[in-house]
This record gives C-alpha cells, sequence and structure tokens, in this order.
C-alpha cells in the first residue's frame, strides 16, 4: 500500500467509502471495550493473591524492631519496609519514608506542602504571585491536573528518546526563579516508554536553579516493570548524581507498589535527601499519626527482598508483553507504510505513545468511541489538556485480554486511517 | 484524712518528708510505664485477628457492585463499606465518603484545601489576613496542632458537662467572620469523657454564622465506644439536626475505625451534605486515584454490620473497663476526700480528665516522669500547650496491663499528693 499522502484525490475518495463501510460494520458489533488506562488486568492481579494470606490470624504482627504493627507508632515506615522500597529505589533505607497507598497522593501532598509552608523554609507558594513548572511532553495526566489544579503555570518541554530537552530545561531553571519544579517520569516515560539518558540525569543532577526551592519530581513509577528479560533500560540513580553534582537536595524520588501488588492497595515510599525527608517529617507529624504498617509488613513478608520484587515482575511481564506486541505487530502490519502515524516501542512501563497526523488525534479518539472502543482523551497527554498538535494519543494495551485488545487494536487502526483521510481530503479540498 | 488545704504548716512539712521518702522508694524501682497515649492495648488488638484472614488467596475479592477491589477505581468508597460507616454514623450512605487509614489525615486535608482551595468556592484562607477556630478546651492536642500548624489563631472556650460553652459559641461565631471553624469531639470527648446534650446539639445545628465557610469539625471519634452496656451516653445526630435547622452545609462529620479494628490499619470516614461531599471529592479526584478498598472490603466482610460493630465493641469494652474502674477506684480511695484533684467518670472513650490545684499539673507530669511513669505533657489539652491555670492532665488507661496500670495509678497518685503539698508550702511561705 502506498503512504496516503500520495494517493490522489480519487484515490482517497474511494478509500474514504471503503473505510466508511467497514466502520459502520465494526459500529454494528456494539463493542465495549477500553484502552484508557494504565490499569493490570485480572490475570496481573492473580498473581499477588498469595500476599493475602502472609498476614493471617495467628501470625507474628511485630516488625523487625518489635513494634506491634496493628497499633498506633512509627510515622515514616517500618525499617523492613524502607530497606525493600530502598532497594528497589537504589537509595539507602536512611534515605526513605514509606507512605500510604498512593505515590500520587504524595505528590499531591508536595505541592500542597510547598503552597502553605514552602519548601526547607523558602517562601510558602500561595504568597508568590506566579509559580511554574516545567512539563515535559507528552506526558502523564495526573501530573499535569495537580499542578493545574493548585494554579501553577505548566511550560511545556519537548521529549526525545533520551529525555526532555535539557538545553531548554537548563536555561528556564537558571533564569526564572518563579520555575520550582518540573514533572518527570524517567524510566520507561508515561506515556511513550522512553528512559532518559545518563547524560540527562547527569545534567538535571547538575542544574543551577535560579529558585532555591526548585525540586525535581522524579517520579520512577516503572523503576522495575520491564517488559523484557533482556533489553531492559538502564536510569543512572539520580540522588547520587545529585550528591555527586553538590545538589543533593534538588529531587524528591516517587515509588510505590501500585502496580507491582495491587493498585490502589500498594506502598508509597519518597527518597530523598535527609534535610527533604526531615521537611516531608515536619509535615506528616501533623497529618497523621501513621500510615498503614500491616500493609507494610504484608509487603514485605510477600516480596523479601529485590530479588523477590524482580521474580515477580517477570511474571507481571510474561502476561503484558504479548499484549505489547499484539498492539505493535497490528499497526506495523496495517499502517507501518501509510505515513499517517508514528509509535514508540517500549521496553517497559505500561504504554505506547502513538502520534497521528497533526490535527487528528481528537477525531481519532471520537471515533473509536463511537465504535465502542474506549481511549484516554486526546490531549490528556498535554498541560490543560492541549496537545499544541492534536497528534498525540497514549495507548494502554494492559487491562484488555488479549482477544479484547485484538479487536480493539483493530478499531483504532481503522479509526486513524479513516480519520487520516478524511485529513488529507480536507487539506485538498 | 482532712483536705490538704486545712492541714497547717506543721502537717504539710511533716507529710512533706513522708510523701518523699515514698517518691524515692519509688523512683528505685526503675519503672518504666505509659499512661500517655489513647492507644488499645495487645488484648483488645487480639480480638481482631480474625479480620486478617476473611480476605485469603482463594477469597473473591469483588464488591457488591462488581468492581475488583484490587485494581484501580472508585474514588469515594465502595457501597458496602459506605454502608457500614453510614451506620455507624448514623447517616445514610450517600452522605458518606470512605477514606483511607486516618480520620485525622482526613481532617487536615480539609483544613489545607481549605486553605489553597477555599470551602465551597469561597475565598481561600491563605489569601485572608486572619482565620480563627475555637477550640473547646480541654480536647484533643492532635487538633489543636493541625490549626497552628497552619497559622490559625486559636480561641479557648471552655467545656462543661454538657458540651462547650454555647453562649459564647454564638456570639463569636456570629459576630466574627474570621471565626471559620471550631473543633469539636462530641461524644465521650477527649480528655473528659463528656458527651455534648440534646441542647447543645441543637445550638451547633442552628448556628447564625458570620462566614459562609464557618464548618463545624465533629470528630465522633467514640461513637460507638461505650464502656457500659447500661450507662451509655446519647449523642443528637448532628447532620439530621443542621438539616432541619435550615443549615445543612454547616457541619463535617469525621469517623474511622481507628479503635474498632487495628489503628494505623483501619479506615476512616466523613459524613456531610452533598453538597460538602462534592467539595471534597473535587479535591479527591485530583490527589489521589484512590483509596485502599481491600482493606474496606476486610473490614465489611469482618464485621458485617451495625450489629457486628456492637459486638466487637462489647468486647473492647470487657477489656477496658476494668482499667477506668481500677484508675477511679484508686483516685477516689487515695485522694477522694484530699481536696487536691477532681476527675471525670466517663462512660466512653479512652480518657480520664484530672484536673489539679492550680499551678500543679506541670510538675505533677514531670514528677511521674521522674518516677517512671509517661503521662500526656502537662498543657497538651489546650491550644499552643497552654493550660491557663496548669491544671488539667489527661490520663489514658487503655495501654498497660492492669498490673502496670496499679503501678502507674499509685505513682500518679504519689506525684499528685507530694506537687500539691509542694504548692501549698509554697503558698504559704
Amino acid at each position: 500500500m502506498k503512504p496516503y499522502k500520495e494517493l490522489s484525490h480519487e484515490e482517497l475518495t474511494a478509500l474514504r467509502i471503503e473505510l466508511n463501510e467497514e466502520f459502520d460494520e465494526i459500529k454494528k458489533k456494539g463493542l465495549s471495550l477500553d484502552m484508557s488506562r494504565g490499569k493490570p488486568c485480572a490475570e496481573q492481579l492473580d498473581i499477588s493473591m498469595a500476599m493475602m494470606d502472609v498476614l493471617h490470624g495467628n501470625a507474628d504482627l511485630k516488625c523487625e524492631t518489635g513494634v506491634d504493627c496493628r497499633n498506633y507508632g512509627v510515622i515514616d515506615g517500618i525499617p523492613e519496609a524502607k530497606r525493600l522500597l530502598g532497594a528497589m529505589s537504589e537509595v539507602d533505607p536512611d534515605n526513605i519514608i514509606i507512605f500510604g497507598n498512593s505515590s500520587l497522593n504524595v505528590m499531591f501532598d508536595s505541592i500542597a506542602r510547598s503552597m502553605t509552608h514552602g519548601v526547607m523554609g523558602n517562601t510558602p507558594w500561595c504568597k508568590l504571585d506566579k509559580v511554574k513548572f516545567l512539563c515535559p511532553v507528552p506526558g502523564y495526566d495526573r501530573h499535569f491536573k495537580i499542578t493545574e489544579f493548585f494554579g501553577i503555570e505548566m511550560i511545556n518541554v519537548p521529549m526525545s528518546p533520551t529525555g526532555p530537552d535539557m538545553d531548554m530545561v537548563e536555561e528556564l531553571v537558571s533564569s526564572d526563579p518563579a520555575v520550582k519544579g518540573i514533572w518527570c517520569v524517567p524510566k520507561y516515560s508515561n506515556p511513550q516508554g522512553y528512559t532518559y539518558s545518563p547524560e540527562t540525569v547527569r545534567r538535571f543532577a547538575g542544574l543551577k536553579p535560579a529558585a532555591p526551592d526548585f525540586r525535581i519530581y522524579w517520579d520512577n513509577a516503572y523503576s522495575i516493570h520491564h517488559l523484557y528479560k533482556e533489553n531492559q533500560d538502564y536510569l543512572a540513580e539520580i540522588l547520587h548524581e545529585c550528591a555527586n553534582a553538590g545538589n543533593p537536595d534538588i529531587v524528591y524520588k516517587f515509588t510505590s507498589t501500585s502496580k507491582v501488588s495491587f493498585p490502589g492497595s500498594g506502598i508509597a515510599a519518597v527518597a530523598a535527601s535527609k534535610a527533604n525527608l526531615e521537611d516531608f517529617r515536619k509535615y506528616m507529624r501533623i497529618q497523621t499519626i501513621g500510615h498503614d504498617k500491616l500493609n507494610q509488613l504484608r509487603h514485605v513478608r510477600f516480596f523479601k527482598d529485590l530479588h523477590g520484587l524482580h521474580v515477580h515482575m517477570h511474571k507481571h511481564a510474561d502476561i503484558i508483553r504479548p499484549r505489547f506486541e499484539l498492539v505493535l505487530k497490528t499497526l506495523d502490519q496495517e499502517i507501518g507504510e501509510l505515513g499517517i502515524g508514528e509509535w514508540t516501542r517500549p521496553h517497559g512501563g505500561y504504554f505506547i505513545s502513538f502520534d497521528s497526523m497533526e490535527g487528528c488525534a481528537k477525531r481519532i479518539v471520537a471515533l473509536a468511541k463511537e465504535a465502542g472502543v474506549v481511549l484516554t482523551e486526546a490531549g490528556a497527554t498535554y498541560p490543560y489538556g492541549k496537545d499544541p498538535h492534536d497528534s498525540n494519543i497514549r495507548i494502554a494495551p494492559t487491562f484488555p485480554s488479549m482477544e479484547e485488545l485484538g479487536e480493539a487494536v483493530k478499531v483504532f487502526v481503522l479509526c486513524v486511517k479513516k480519520a487520516s483521510v478524511e485529513k488529507l481530503l480536507e487539506e485538498k479540498a
């Protein structure tokens, strides 16, 4: 098949009739499929079911320091949980605080804390005229929603396969004291599955911010979420790099077991310098008597150590790898040569990033919805929901069954074709 | 024994020598006892151990609407958890949001939300020159820490056995638009164990605040925490009263299962009008993907319904009632006729409130510490840690064993006597 752009007006018109017929056929099926969110499938949740049994009615529920995990106490995590999440985060347990069930909640609270109380003694952001965040795009919609919610101005920074445009990041961070942070998903990024290069990490660590309270929000959500036993991406450890660069306090590194054990019933952690952690603790001591230590204990007794986590993640990979491969194979076969879209080939994480022809993403998502397939809203991967090219679509292949996914991708591909032909005809008109 | 105030200088001097000797003897024991916090004892935690088994590795972990509780989704609680906590809160499940493991955290977040985003469209408090909260005293130290942390000015309102001084509350709330809230523990109050009278509740419901964003923070922490099967206090239901008074949005009612199942691993809830809950949800949708639904399910499957909760609370009562009675009996016997202290006789909750002679509380707590018994810090029951009379001490009898408690109360009584004699001699000097 020729690239669509080389087709004549007549060829496109004929193709449109053909695609419309296919589309009407598919609509008749009354599908109801969802490729919108990065949710594990039931099969993935099943591999953690034994976790339900590790804390049973006769179990000793004391942590290694003898604290009864059933009772109040221990504000920042039991030692064995710090060790487990420390290993997962590649930092010393002393640089870890364990939180509740959601790292997103911790990021939100970190912004809220900065608004009302400031960062390590600096002016609370709510007292400033303007606060700005840098947002590598496309990126994670829920990050952008947090900064939008607090009235923080967001500045798009283009992503590349090696990470954000670091010339632009360095320029903005060093020149503008209103720039207080940057959202990063540095490994298997959401939505592209890119991993920041060692050079990018070093440049982050060496930033010279105009604002003393600038922080890198390093959301390492997919640190051990590989798709392959080989072909794993490597991410340099940011805390270590920052300390080396004389910038020990510049980063908050977030992680959680949401996509390791159970989403919503996992445990979250922050890795940061001791000065930063003390800033967190000052807030926590007022905010709560402590997080759920039984769930911390449950995780430690189930996974035991980093090796246990890795073994478990292989099982996840075995379940979701075929789903990624199915999507990629279908895209390759169906539109690989048509010049109407580009997509990423991640080695891990939860998403494939698809870029349609400019101005087609909203139409594709709307068409898919009409045909019974829910995709992440077009624009969601950009601050304020505004994709300046209207081209990026996040594909989340993990949740549907293989059969459903097969159907959903076929619908997706058809919608891409249909929207592209419409666009090209519109341009020729 | 005569009241201390009727003793002569010589009698007091002789008594002091005697008490000092006793004190020195006790110090030699090298005790290490804790009556400081409202923590359940291990025996109480044991009665919930079967909860560890209700969600086992072969259990169906779907809630009644078919949602897989292991996965993301359901921002404000599974229906059966809303029903359980709704019954516990005496409101319709539609007026309930289920949160994470800590109602204190929800109170904190409610203040944080009001600071940055305002209450139901009103000006964010961080944009105001002055925000004030009314604090019935003595009260719960962690409440006061939250408002202090956010720079909110706290105004003491005296408590009585029927609740706060409502003339003062009505006057301040109706005249000063800077007054945005009041902290209440309306049933088995912390620390006195008082329960607000129906008249007090009605007057709360009928408040005419100068501030449209004034809210009653109704921390119903001890709603079902009776010590006796009979002699239970009755608290009128505030949401119902407020709706009747044409004030449906004036109250947030907080509750949790922290002292029902496991402290730190329970579930928390807010009961409020639908307009208020929507205000909470706007924040929650950005803050988190959802709370721990497995723990919600675990609670529902274990307790089943309100009857199950009550049966369980009887077991708690059977364990802690003897502790309360031991403290009261010792106080009665040892200092009942000495005129050097007064104390409450609660029918529920976790505390006994003790008032020493004016100016003696700090000294008593310091002496007890010297003798190896940790009490709640003197002053803690007042905003800013400042008890204007230096007389209130919160006694928490639940955590120590009966044997330890017996020793601890003996130490306490001795310290009260010693501090009182010192004070009387000082006054005579």
